[in-house]
């Protein structure tokens, strides 16, 4: 077969020219119940041993999980077994309930509440196949016959119920295919299979699952808000909601479902599940979260539910997996860099987050600033200066970050890849730092005097330049100014301070001090950089370096032009 | 920082009650622009090299897209060479135009307009940033200071197309973070860019980016609507939509803003961009398609897609990828497995796609039917069923069908893993094949004499009985009625054929037949199934499979019970 659109038709549209739903927020979380080890389970390609479901067993306990499906306990006898094991290894904290999912058959129903026995609180979920190409083409039936087996099977998880009252149970029902299925029949289904069980006192619930993800997210709440409207009983039980990620919006049907008056999620940490995969629990919840609502679920050690998800799944995290991937805090543009830098050097603790390119602070999960910017050929000034001062504390001054970023993107072309910190920090250190080896300064004697010299100070020092020793003597108000005054006398240059500045480079008594200077000499611009345990020598270092390599350049075209000469 | 949802606050809503879209559906597809080469680039770890990034672009080309970004070429040099080497290369077709991306700053114009010379059409998108955060936190400005930039840019790029007029420009202004910014006040500004261009005869577009995904997809559409209906020039431009993908509903928000008014949609192939990635147009063009909308994208070849984003981004597709992922066609569960076995029996070619669990046909995509169906302990009957049958030719009868696939269920649960189709083979040829071994026809001889017998059958065969040969002689209406009666008469067992099946394993004269008989011996069922050139002799087997088999089990408990008297 070819590739041809006209081989498939658009989902119906749903009458409700009134809809509410697009005007509505969500104001707190829905209740969340984690079909991992049900729906996620079925759809791997080796299910998950039973030491592997007690793992995530765990975790979802842990990050808050009230309602669990655990299994198809009557389809597997591997699920059968895990329930068992959960149930007599009383691993099940009282605040949560365990869920089983079962077909509307009398025998699997009989064998679900035989995995059950004994647990303090389940849910029986029921369900049957509601759409018209599964009732006419999977089971040759009628609305009528269809709706038979959901009504026999409420009554018998009623029944089987009511012959084991130790447990307490809560019922739901799911028209399976919902999202395929005529709207008004849904209702008509579901209602009747409430009828069976509204007197029961039981907790109810109806499932509205988007099996196959079949039409755009609207026209699920579309769905789902006409069917709370239309249900005679939608004040007996709760709205769950189940969507699957066939079109890549199962995060924004279940949203627009919740605003279309649903209760409650189903879906799996990151999204496992069939195919596609389910609706994405720690997206949608992280989602609220970032709007200011309370998820009720505890996300904040994200690294722990990756490993977790990743160890029973064998499913490897996509790096751009929202709030999770190793990409999605990370930024390697120089205008995105540059704007994180300056908004989070703005952001205060006591105020909202308001950080450009960052939806959330990747410290609400545990994850490091270091992640947030990445420098590549892409990357600007911004990102470069952020590396520095992050990672080797350089406070550096606008021209520098400027200066330094170009060197590092020069050097990322060249690599064509990623630079490391460290990486980075060899570009600096090279580019300007390493002069100083060649015109190190050997000592200095400053003295400040308020009677001599018409109270400025005297320096006199001595530096190796490029090879040989060279002296210079100079007053000035503090010691930059002397030696540059000293330099103007000593070789008759035009020097002028554009800039400068020092701070030290982390703290403690053992840190060093780092200064920044960029001097015009004879109308060019030189920068000079140097580090010392003294900021004096610092800052003497680095005025030196910016002259010395005028100097040196000067040298080198005079012997040119002798050699040229000669 | 803790995790505490309430340094976060709700986006703001719109206020546009008398909404149109949420009623509105997609018949057509949008103008796809495909930004691979620059948001997709510049997100990656290693950007694309000259290589990967000419690989990526034939295949845009080649895929359909006539509107390709494929740089920012004032801000990297590798993006400058890249455009330079299209052009220079001569490898833009007439009907693709080329868009590069430029901040509005004069130097970086002039600079595009040096990259793009000689190009026969171009779109120059330039941009600036306006949102609240943007304005206050990085740019230190207000809203008039904001839109002045904008209007020098767009004016700078007028200017510049008008000193280059051999190439057919259009101009494209993006309001940079649209989706953080008061939407009144990126009416205002984009009004006063197009104030700029809307004389200037060339094609325009105002691209709308959810440059981070900040709140639930319908408030997009509102936003999108709210400006269509706002702008004052909305006639005289093309309304593009740029999404990211940060609360995993990329794909939502740009659906619904084309059925709130937008024209064309900019997004990756696959979803790569920065940091969540931006709207994947594979998964988006895909959904029209599903809707019987022509996409005006070929994605026939989906695996050559795969292959070149992998290549170009070193980024490995998730499974679960919607349309492409290796396992968004495939069922695992027994249920699931059963649904799609009969849709695809009843799917005719002349109607609509109806198949249950599969939104789209996987051939389509060049996908075989192999990866539909995958067989693990969470399978069922018709999963096995489609294995043996597609894989190996069989088409088992129901009651075999229940038989096998319990067999291959407990191997699977045994093994807790997939197993693969030759596994399943293996599992069936060790339970109802491998007893041909031991109960091998030696030799028969069948006469039909109307005359003779009474227009009977008379059947004289040879079989071998786990070591000893045993003749049985019999009449009946055909082969097998024959054997029965003969074997009745040989051991004086009870024996009722329940049911008997027999098709040729594949087509050809060098075909086996295989047959299937159920039958009831002394009241017990026995299953009997052989594979022979000749179909008579696949019967007999058959047959011979089943008696022998309960033929064997009472002479072994016959000698326990000798051993236990002896």
């Amino acid at each position: 077969m070819s590739f041809d659109h006209r081989k498939y038709r658009p989902a119906a549209q749903i009458a409700i020219p009134d809809r509410q739903w697009p005007s509505r927020v969500i104001t707190s979380a829905p209740d969340w119940c984690s079909v991992d080890l049900r729906d996620g389970n079925q759809a791997l390609v080796e299910p998950m041993t039973v030491q592997q479901k007690l793992r995530m067993w765990d975790l979802l306990v842990k990050l808050g999980f009230k309602e669990i499906e655990v299994g198809f306990p009557s389809a597997s006898q591997p699920d059968f077994d895990f329930v068992r094991a959960l149930i007599d290894g009383d691993r099940i904290p009282d605040d949560v309930t365990i869920q089983v999912l079962v077909q509307a058959r009398e025998e699997l129903i009989v064998r679900s509440f035989e995995a059950l026995r004994g647990a303090k609180k389940a849910i029986v979920h029921v369900y049957n196949s509601t759409s018209p190409v599964q009732r006419e083409r999977v089971f040759g039936m009628d609305k009528a016959g269809i709706t038979a087996i959901a009504v026999q099977g409420a009554k018998w998880v009623r029944d089987y119920a009511a012959q084991n009252p130790d447990t307490e149970w809560s019922f739901q029902y799911s028209p399976e295919s919902f999202s395929s299925t005529e709207v008004d029949y849904a209702v008509e289904i579901c209602d009747a299979v409430i009828e069976q069980w509204r007197d029961s006192g039981r907790p109810l619930i109806i499932n509205l699952p988007a099996t196959v993800e079949c039409a755009t997210p609207n026209i699920f709440a579309d769905q789902v808000e006409y069917f709370c409207r239309n249900s005679r009983y939608r004040s007996d039980y709760r709205v769950s909601i189940h969507t699957h990620n066939d079109r890549g919006c199962g995060v924004a049907a279940a949203e627009l479902a919740v605003m279309a008056g649903a209760d409650r999620i189903e879906g799996t940490l990151l999204g496992n599940g069939e195919r596609t995969g389910n609706m994405d629990i720690v997206t949608m919840a992280m989602n609220l979260y970032s709007q200011g609502v309370d998820p009720k679920l505890d996300f904040s050690n994200m690294d722990e539910i990756i490993a977790v998800v990743e160890h029973c799944t064998t499913i490897p995290l996509h790096p751009r997996h929202p709030y999770a991937g190793d990409l999605v805090f990370t930024a390697f543009s120089g205008s995105h860099q540059d704007a994180i830098k300056k908004c989070m050097a703005r952001q205060r603790d006591d105020e909202h987050w308001q950080v450009a390119y960052l939806p959330i602070d990747p410290a609400d999960l545990n994850r490091s600033y270091e992640a947030v910017i990445r420098i590549n050929s892409q990357s600007g000034k911004g990102g470069v200066a952020w590396v520095l001062e992050n990672d080797f504390g350089l406070q550096m001054p606008r021209w520098l970050q400027i200066d330094a970023s170009r060197k590092v993107q020069a050097e990322a072309e060249a690599r064509s890849g990623e630079l490391s910190p460290k990486q980075i920090w060899s570009v600096f250190e090279d580019n300007y730092l390493a002069v100083s080896e060649h015109c190190a300064l050997h000592d200095y004697s400053l003295r400040q005097n308020n009677d001599k010299h018409g109270g400025r100070d005297q320096l006199t020092l001595h530096f190796n330049q490029f090879g040989s020793e060279i002296a210079v003597t100079g007053t000035g108000e503090g010691a930059i100014s002397a030696l540059v005054n000293g330099w103007r006398q000593r070789f008759g240059d035009t020097v002028e301070i554009i800039d400068y500045s020092e701070h030290a480079m982390n703290s403690g008594t053992e840190s060093l001090a780092i200064a920044y200077i960029l001097l015009s000499i004879n109308g060019q611009r030189y920068i000079g950089i140097a580090r010392h345990r003294d900021v004096v020598s610092a800052s003497l270092q680095a005025v030196i370096n910016a002259a010395a390599q005028s100097l040196h350049q000067r040298q080198e075209q005079e012997e040119v032009l002798e050699s040229q000469a000669g």
